[in-house]
């Protein structure tokens, strides 16, 4: 038998408490072990519930009761989830969590302190809600090196792209469809300026690249901002436009950004539609290899952390090896010393002075754009770029495109 | 340290030599353990190989040495690999393997005496080459009953098909092209007659549902009777054909079968083009997930063998209860007991008698396409609807419909 305790019942929380019950049997099965939630915690009352006297609002009586063996933190936020996890941690308890906010922010010291103490931090559903792809990655990496990694991260966004594109609605009208629909929030800033997407590339990042990927140094920017003649440029292209979680590592160096990006059809992510969440890693000896599927929700994302769960019982004697270093403060290199390819969009009267700022650039036309022009620059540097665009007279925008 | 024997030094074994020499560091680092390649078992000669003197034609110098830990068995082929296998374990040795032939045949009988010996049968690398599905999808398991799997999981056949479709080859010219290649053998008859998908389903569909599924008892059908006109009607379905491994459990049964397909363009498997393979698995928590990756290839296929061994060293001093049970006759549903949906073509003549024997029927054109018309028949019995066509005079082909 194997007691757990669950912080934070909300949907995620109350997620976990559902899959743990009705897969009781295919997990003791799995682990030869009867998993039993021992303590919920939460600041609300669950008068109604059917385990009702297992609720507590004092997180002591979950960290001092040496029978409970993992705890569960589906609360969200930094705090109080960090100083909880450590707690845990510290008194050899194994953690399993969804929160990427957490885990993006803290994950280097809090592996740390799981191993110190033998114990396991998992954070399966902080990326890709139930999607295997932190262990799969994992696997991946002893016979691998990671490359770099490209990811639809974000389903909302990733929604409203989708109804910008097929039903040729503005970034407005598809908000306020996905906001109807209960994909966006009411303030929908953390998904829509890309915030969330940066925690999730930072994850990934750190765990492929061995150390921590600080987040506040990755150059991210939402969808906000495109129109829909962004998206006729794109279908003249043939590609489509995708929110990117970016990184790749050069020299020993971080390139990471978020962004808005042209990807051409052929490319496997570009099919990926609505609120799916797509993650193309690029390995030396796997080559490409992509993972897909729902990248929220209730039971999707309470699967993962179930996932977890099972795999710290069959290791619950030991840490098992999942960690990343702490990085430096150059680690992440400056988005000005990195190198996109782009399509610029200018207004027709500035067709001279792009070619006199960028040399004998080629001018396209987008089916359904009137009054503008636009180009491609092959990988320049970005700093040089926007030092140039500010003399750019009738510059209109700039995207960057896949490869 | 941890010594280990490779048998067969073909294009895997070697990749699988040269990926540990390559990653030793990093495995060392996962590990903490150093892997030894103590002996390289292979008919052949290598007389100018840097370690030629690890190389034996004797199994007996491996099966005796208490020092080989872990073998890899990447020879194919039922004979010797299956006695060759089932020795290791007995001796207590764990085993590796991309043989697919093998753990379709066997697997239920090899790993239940890797479990009564408490070591560990891994085959990650026998089904979708370098993608990490095995232990994904055993992961996802506890928290998740999978209803169904669907996948693309020949490379050969995909290329082809993908040639078809996109430069309107027939299917002879897309088979010598895949033969220049080098994605085709010279006999093809193993990829294009669907057996090599065939036995990866019956491996994926034993995993997820538990039981052995007999591949002989999978109706298989290949692409070789695929033409221009199938193509046509799938362009003006907005669809493409693929070659599909499906299985579903419904009632403890398994319904399988291996045969082209009719996939809409809005599914994931429909972008996956060229040797591409990809994995479509439907659970009950997690919704839909796929996994895409290279299929086949020496070093894909490498690092996946690379994988699972560094699983078992973590593992060494146990069973990682990753098993599944005997099936029974009854197991698989013959497939006139099954249902599909179908596409049906016929001769412009035949309308009248279509109608008379499957009542109103609407009939559509393909652009392109002559003297002919096809209608659908929504989830049909296959055995009624066979005994119908043979008496529809006119009647040129049926392909079942992914909904």
């Amino acid at each position: 038998m194997i007691n757990i305790a669950i912080l934070g019942y909300g949907t995620v929380g109350s997620g976990v408490y559902e899959v743990l019950k009705k897969n009781a049997e295919s997990i003791k099965r799995k682990t030869g072990r009867d998993v039993v939630i021992k303590k919920i915690l939460d600041i609300r009352d669950f008068p109604d519930h059917e385990e009702k006297h297992i609720f507590t609002k004092d997180f002591s009586e979950i960290l001092n009761d040496d029978d409970i063996k993992i705890v569960v933190e589906v609360m969200g936020g930094v705090s109080p989830a960090y100083s909880y996890t450590k707690a845990a941690l510290l008194q050899k308890k194994h953690v399993v969590t969804s929160n990427k906010e957490l885990v993006a922010t803290h994950g280097a010291e809090l592996l740390k302190i799981a191993k110190d103490n033998n114990v396991n931090y998992l954070f399966e559903a902080s990326v890709g809600g139930g999607i295997p792809i932190i262990r799969p990655l994992n696997q991946c990496l002893a016979a691998n090196e990671i490359t770099s990694i490209m990811g639809i991260l974000n389903g909302t966004t990733n929604y409203i792209l989708t109804k910008m594109i097929k039903e040729g609605k503005s970034f407005g009208e598809a908000l306020k469809r996905a906001q109807e629909k209960g994909y966006a929030e009411r303030n929908p800033d953390a998904d829509v300026l890309g915030h969330d997407t940066c925690r999730k590339i930072a994850i990934l990042s750190s765990l492929v690249y061995g150390k921590q990927v600080d987040y506040n140094l990755i150059y991210t920017e939402g969808i906000n901002n495109i129109t829909k003649e962004d998206i006729l440029y794109a279908e003249s292209l043939d590609s489509v436009i995708k929110l990117i979680g970016f990184s790749e590592l050069k020299d020993k160096k971080v390139f990471a950004r978020v962004s808005p990006m042209l990807i051409p059809s052929s490319n496997p992510l570009a099919s990926v539609d609505g609120v799916f969440n797509a993650i193309l890693v690029k390995g030396d000896s796997i080559g490409d290899c992509m993972f897909y599927g729902k990248g929220a929700g209730k039971y999707p994302t309470a699967s993962a952390v179930a996932a977890d769960i099972i795999d710290i019982i069959k290791n619950i004697d030991k840490n098992m090896k999942f960690y990343w270093e702490d990085g430096s403060a150059d680690y992440v290199v400056d988005i000005k010393d990195s190198f996109s390819t782009f399509l610029i969009r200018v207004k027709e009267g500035a067709r001279e002075k792009a070619k006199e700022l960028f040399g004998d650039v080629e001018f396209i036309h987008a089916r359904g754009v009137k009054g503008e022009v636009a180009f491609f620059l092959p990988s320049v540097n970005e700093g040089e770029l926007i030092k140039k665009l500010s003399q750019l007279e009738g510059f209109i925008s700039k995207i960057r495109m896949a490869e």
